[in-house]
């Protein structure tokens, strides 16, 4: 599949190692970029990420055969807005955010209802790196690309931005909305959820400087998603708030009894839930 | 400083690392290892890691200039009492147990009075591996060991013990018993506690290997720690209980804080405990 003509509307990470992807593998012709910030659209030319500039939102999508979505999620629905009277009939819109029930709830607020030719997306990639100057071709190699279709999608547009994903290298599966959100929340949004309150938790401690300082490589691990973007994960929270909570709760009470077993020194309880998680994570990430 | 005799009680992914790294720099003669385990003794003879393997705790410890106990932390007591009627005037006990009040208490009971050639130790360094066959001559590199010197342990003793790691490329540094628990507690334990929970969590939720299927990077690393030894953290929680019960509560009322944030949707709150987590992160590990 060739692109003629592509639109990133929010030159991230994630939207501009989309680009680079598509460009090095030949696959599109022409970049048209738009950001909020006319810094972040100068730094996506200079780096090749895009080949034009377009201030104007409406106008990026002028002639667009596909117009990928990457700003934030709590962005979504006023450049939805914004795009409303300008999307031509021909342009496959599709987003990356990280959650989708928010994402289809405001297309449906700014389109009355989404256009058959949109189809939410979303890639399970990315680093604790934000911004342009962090995105990298190879980002989606062997990654996951989730596509959560409407009833009413139209099934090619559908099938282009399936193959869009994997000419960039990522298998693509597909789900439901409220699944796809249930699952992210579980696998990524309570573990940044953890990893922020760590941090935090320990850095407003006195001996906070010395405790980061005597962390060994294991914490470095664990907490590197908490150099994740602030505003971002503020906006996925807000999004997805009702799954996470469901998981968040599910979490604090697996934990207060992990708490109760070691108090009470229950040898056998901890020594049989670190087993399964152990065998569960050697399992799967092994 | 030459080690002509250097004895590792528990020869591990800790102890036999550090064997590897005094031979590689040509500063111990001979290396005798004893390990509960025939076949790890076995082991550790083929990949070079000891010269002699001593069946016998007592026989092992003769004539050794310095001897690393690298047992679990709840093994140590048993150990210690095998060893007291068999240590020598002039051998330097050590240990590289992960909690420091635990492993006193137990040199306390086992040898009425700790002896003044006992330096409790701790290298803040491993991964999620385990065993001997993981051993390499670089885990100490550039890392932590912390050393709890007692009131009545001798100078000399603890000074050879710091040029014994200095030697490895690790830095030393000195604090008493109970600071190094409530550290160890706050940035190791804990966070092996979030790990094994959450994936225990997920492991036991039905859709548990489409979510692990679809879990990105930011989980692997995440849950990195969760593949570690099972038996090994089960001493390990039992033995700083009190420290860890410490700031597993203090998490809990800061992760119920953030829940609450998230159910009222206060943004403020969310994005500011996001970027103080994250300055501090990117302070410390960036």
């Amino acid at each position: 599949m060739k692109i003629g003509r592509l639109t990133i509307l929010g030159v991230g990470l994630i939207g501009g190692s989309l680009a680079l992807a598509l460009k090095k593998r030949g696959v599109v012709e022409q970049v048209t970029g738009w950001s909020r910030r006319e810094q972040t659209l100068q730094k996506a030319l200079e780096l090749g990420v895009i080949d034009r500039a377009e201030p104007d939102p409406g106008a990026a999508v002028q002639g667009a055969e596909i117009a990928v979505i990457g700003v934030p999620v709590g962005a979504m629905e006023s450049l939805f807005r914004r795009l409303a009277p300008h999307l031509e009939a021909q342009t496959v819109l599709t987003d990356v955010g990280s959650t989708k029930g928010s994402v289809v709830e405001a297309a449906r607020r700014a389109f009355a209802e989404p256009p058959p030719l949109f189809v939410p997306g979303h890639p399970v990639a990315g680093t604790e790196q934000s911004g342009v100057e962090a995105a990298f071709a190879e980002l989606y190699q062997d990654r996951r690309v989730i596509l959560t279709p409407l009833p009413g999608t139209d099934r090619d547009a559908s099938s282009r931005i399936r193959t869009m994903w994997e000419q960039c290298g990522a298998e693509v599966v597909e789900m439901e909305v409220a699944h796809h959100d249930q699952v992210l929340a579980a696998t990524s949004h309570l573990p940044h959820m953890l990893a922020y309150t760590l941090v935090d938790s320990l850095a407003r401690m006195e001996e906070s400087e010395e405790m980061f300082r005597l962390a060994a490589g294991g914490f470095r691990d664990f907490t590197r998603i908490a150099s994740s973007d602030p505003q971002m994960w503020h906006d996925i929270c807000l999004a997805n708030r009702d799954a996470l909570l469901v998981m968040l709760e599910r979490f604090s009470a697996d934990l207060a009894r992990l708490k109760d077993a070691i108090r009470e020194g229950e040898g056998e309880h901890l020594k049989q839930t670190f087993l399964r998680a152990k065998r569960a994570r050697d399992r799967f990430c092994g």
